[in-house]
């Protein structure tokens, strides 16, 4: 009942889902999140200096943009349509950007505008066993980075502890270095989800091979899935973002950190092998379950088999002495009954061992 | 029965069908939908300026098409050659191109004259639990655009209502905006058509997993095939068709649009790895199958070996003492029949705690 | 019986046959039609002018192919050498060409030589529902045309009385429109092929779904499986010769024959695409099968687990009343009998409810 | 028993064998048919000459080596180094060939030398039902060709004759010629083992669908699938190999020879076709005979069905009657005996109508 | 029990592991073999000079790096991250190949850099019928080479016993010559594993061709098909390094050393053809096991079919004498009694021939 409910609740997401019939370039939110209220996340930051700030208001943002310091504004909540609006405009977005910045449903891409680059891709993370997909922009200008997230919480604490300790070189260098380091963190967190995907996949495995009864196995391995097809959607089209991003010409991109988008495209390329495998043993799975099945079917017939092949011929024997002919010598024997029982041990055995040696007991 | 009818009746639009052994550019209709009657449906429109003009007479279309606003002239109906070729000759269009409107069977594909554009695709949509294909051409020259349907009932009544109240930017762009928005339109319908098929596999998935015998599932998952299949020829080809048309060097074609063109070929992947992903979910929905069959078999295996191991045992010890021999002591001690129901009881409920163990019960 | 014979027959056709261990470039047929005679059929046309001559002397074909004419040579029966040769010998065709129209085995290609082209290809046909494959090749010339073909009997019949009427623009132009007729002739066929074949899939399919007995089926599918493989095996080669004939810079092809050759791919690709569609439908047939025996498997346990598990108890109970004891209370109750049968038609009652909840009847 | 040593003998090709942890250019025989003596079968050839010689001492070939005429040494035996080493020596061929000529594992390739062409390809044959594998290596100079094989027995001997009475064009055109047609010797060679793997595809499917018992089914499959592994595994290089023969600018192979080997080519990629139906067919084996296995299950069920839901009913019946109560009115009916009789007669052809019904019967 | 514990320790090595949310560069070793002691073994040769060291005081390295010879410096144990960063300054390798060095997750790759060449690959073997992956890097400069390893123990010692008594071309050659011998030992040794594991698929083929009872061969297969699948993941990406090395235009790289490297690519090649052989076979192995299990059913169904089938009419008809109607007249016959045995023998053997006539004993 709830497995059903949950895959329910999963499958939608697979599903492409669009603001029908909208005008292109039309600000319309499509996703479940219902934030009311569009949060701010600033930090703004160079090699000396570090400040974090939160506010409601998007006016604030603007100042921190035009200081010389690095800044990344991260903005929590996508269905306040005006707020995505006016940030848009101040930062000159296209509207088509605009349109999937709230447009949950496109798919991970890069897009290069003049002045800066346009990225979309999806944070994945287990939650409660469910797997959720969130949809994330990020527009990455000059000086600054702006990321769009549907809901609050997110794999950048890490990334936001190592700006304020000044932790490795993030503090030293431009904005395109902080663009990566999202990425990665995102990347790295893809580990994260296959990992807990293999735990499941290996708890499946254990319990098929322990032959236990368990009708909810093939639901169990169409939810799993279900799910790896969802990682491949978010994985597949991000790895060929990276692989743009690292042959793109772009004067905001500095030489040094090409190394380390190189770096993170040999990271997705393994996100996307791991993916890969764990699809192919997850379709073996059904053909495991397969094999379960009839195992047990088996073990099942066997027993009928050896219960009905022993008891049949001896019910026959003893139907065959439960006659009423006048003329049945062998009842009157003094010692037939014992015979009788003689020969049904014999029957008996004689059949015991058959079957052992047809190693089926 | 209706199934079968069914299934019949959609396996047919598969088939390639083609107008045999006509000389190559013959104009003939190869369709189903006999409307004798071709209807124009004339919109002519400018920023300030909008008409919308409905008529049987095709020379009243030429009046619209020599005016500096923008004509949009879709014609219903195909059945009607003499009217096809009228307006062919009009708009100058190659013989190939007017067999090709009225070839219902023509793949999606676009072809570049030295005037216009010829894109022909297909309008898909789920009519009455059916899948319906669509065969729509469309001509975008200069100032105007012609479109040309099968039959009356279209998916654009939200971008002619765009037109009429001048929502968005397309009463104040050029022809070619119009050919994007009316391309934009039938993949925006196409993310509907696969909601409504993926509401149909999750559907069967629940009514795979209820275990709910049912033996018209290979059929459904067998219709859900042919379904997907169809969808899939109707997509991937226009997904060349659309990518064509974001690399084509042509005059008509402004900047401006290709930032739209590239949008909507964002948008048509997404829908082709949509159906590929429903693709793979279709086709081992067939294997959850198998698995179901051979678990409900397991399931009254096991019905039959408890019942047949526990009742065939116990015949036999009653058989025994069934037997008619002269010195049989059992029978006449004088708790025998107790002493005998004792023993039945002890193997029934031995038999029933080996099942109990063996997790059959 | 029939059907194995059936088989053999045309899985002789798959396997690759060749003229074992000639010198290449031998000139020795291939083929099973053993028409002696090679018989010639020349038109000879221009816009004005419309000769047919049938002839077993192949010298007369040489007259014909000096005036300025266009000339369609159509050769039936490969099996006499030399007649074959002698024509090659004045079209002056490479050996290898020679030996590549009497190896019926020749898989479709197209080789450009400097003063005509070359193009093999094959004609598939249902005939008495075995589907036949005949060999082709044709070359094309400045103003002739020549084809060769295993035996008489063709698909060229409409292509002829076009020629003969005067229809459409085939008359008018040259040598090149005839080549480009000749295949759209073969391949508006494979059309009619494809359909027949549906037919076949669909005929299956409802076999399958009216769940009758058929032990014929998989030997139906078996063969339906080789028969897409080798239309698979006629088409696929000709959509790369197809596509090359596009792209070739050759001064005999005219212009305008360009566009009706890309119509041509256009077509090719559609049969392409429903070959590939067929394919993958009839090797999901052998699931569907599949389900359908299991699912007949489980209703024959039904049948058997019913009636075993209802009367084999009932059985017991009787042989309870059997027992030949002394002392059996019940037995000498005024309505023990009733009272038994009354118990027996309870344990009746309960199991058929058991069953029914459980939907088994 | 036998099977499987078989098998085990033929997988054993399969594994890659390599001579483990020489120094790489090292000359070491990994192959097992050890002929101590490395025989050589010169021919020495030109328009006007031809002579054949055989002998045990490898310096003799080098006369021939010298002459302006062609010469085809054609050695037999790899599993002495020291000839091997000599030869090489002398036609200075780079230590790496010398590896690769006795490293039978080694997969078709090509490599071009300054002075000489060197190709490795693989001769297969059955033998005794058992597919064999041969590896060959050729060398091709400007006037001479150097074969190289496992043991005595190929399938040249049509080659051989052609030269030795001068068929066709080979004694007239050069080394590159030759080199050729040995190549399309073994080609040729690849249809004959297709065409007796196919025999035996057919013969295994008339096994099937003769339904009769044979466990041993499945190993046969199983046999095939790793014959046609082996076969693919000769036959895709050599394509490779083949292609870029073609292509190679090469000052000894002259221009009229690139049509024969554009020919070659068509066939290796007609080979290839061949391997991938037969592949595609053998693995649908499987599926087939898992059908016929369950069809024969479905069979045994129906008679255990048909006869146990028949006789359990009568057994009850007459139990019923066999019960010892004191008041059993029908026990002393007149007729009651024949009442009975009458009713299971009654039954019986019920279920026997019922079981028709079903076409269980 | 272990079985289960084995593949979980095994299945943990597909997971792709990170040091997770690390700053990007940072060295943190990710495998588990904690030798705390980092060990150099170091090799310092030229053609007349050869001198094995070993220490574990890294700056010892430093000296022999200076020298005019070529210098093989292995490092055994990752877990001492200083160590390796002291390494690492000295060689001025990029805080990025340290990481890698480090990360044993990493897939095999080559990074080209300024002075030096950095390959990454993994060493697979057997170890008590355990896959093991080993984590190996190595930097190739001017005239060293660096090798990272997880733990001591490797496929090397062939190479430094050629090394030391100067067998082969090596001691005269550069230091590219030694990185070739070294990724040669490892690819040689990747023949070595696919001939165990080739082993392996031949013992369970056995054991599937023998019928045996054997419930844990789904589980060995799908052992089977993670081991191959690890090959693979190492295999695959190997061959693209092979192949852009071959490609590399780097002057460290002498000419003579690239038709080593073309051979080597050829290896890679084979391994990976072998892999994919074997992973279809494994794949097939599960087919074959299913047919298996529905074998043995079908003979478990045949013994309870002809055991039921026969002694079920039998006790019928004993029963039908065991009735007690007054009026029987058979069973006051003289020789009832054995016209009933008479009866019953006849019924035995008439459903003995019925079997024997369908084969089923």
């Amino acid at each position: 009942m709830t497995a059903k409910r949950r895959i329910k609740a999963k499958a939608t997401k697979i599903k492409p889902k669009r603001a029908k019939n909208l005008s292109p370039g039309t600000v319309a939110y499509t996703g479940k999140k219902s934030t009311t209220v569009t949060e701010l996340d600033i930090i703004d930051y160079s090699k000396e200096h570090y400040h974090r700030y939160r506010t409601n208001n998007i006016e604030e943002a603007f100042n921190y943009e035009d200081s010389t310091n690095i800044t990344w504004i991260n903005v929590n909540g996508l269905s306040n349509a005006d707020d995505i609006i006016k940030l848009g405009t101040h930062f000159e977005l296209h509207p088509l950007i605009q349109e999937d910045i709230v447009s949950t449903y496109q798919r991970p891409k890069i897009d290069e505008y003049d002045d800066y680059l346009f990225i979309v891709f999806k944070m994945l993370h287990y939650d409660n066993d469910r797997l959720n997909y969130e949809h994330i922009s990020m527009i990455m200008g000059k000086d600054y980075v702006l990321t769009f997230q549907e809901a609050e919480g997110d794999v950048f604490s890490d990334l936001r502890e190592r700006l304020e300790h000044d932790k490795g070189r993030i503090r030293g260098v431009g904005a395109d270095y902080l663009m990566f380091a999202i990425l990665d963190a995102v990347v790295d967190n893809y580990f994260t989800v296959i990992e807990y995907l293999s735990n499941k996949v290996e708890l499946l495995e254990d319990k098929l091979f322990d032959k236990k009864e368990d009708p909810d196995i093939a639901e169990e391995i169409q939810q799993l899935k279900k799910e790896i097809l969802k990682i491949r959607k978010a994985v597949v089209p991000l790895r060929e973002v990276v692989n743009r991003l690292e042959k793109i010409d772009y004067t905001i991109i500095e030489e040094r950190t090409n190394k380390y988008i190189r770096d993170l495209y040999d990271h997705i390329i393994q996100v996307n092998e791991s993916v890969e495998i764990y699809r192919e043993m997850i379709w073996s799975l059904m053909d495991m379950y397969m094999t379960t099945i009839s195992n047990k079917m088996n073990e099942v017939m066997k027993v009928l088999t050896i219960m009905a092949s022993i008891f049949i011929p001896l019910t026959f024997l003893a139907g065959i002495y439960g006659m009423n002919f006048d003329h049945m010598p062998e009842l009157h024997l003094r010692y037939g009954y014992y015979y009788i029982w003689g020969l049904m041990i014999l029957v008996f055995l004689g059949l015991l061992w058959y079957f052992k040696r047809k190693k089926w007991i």
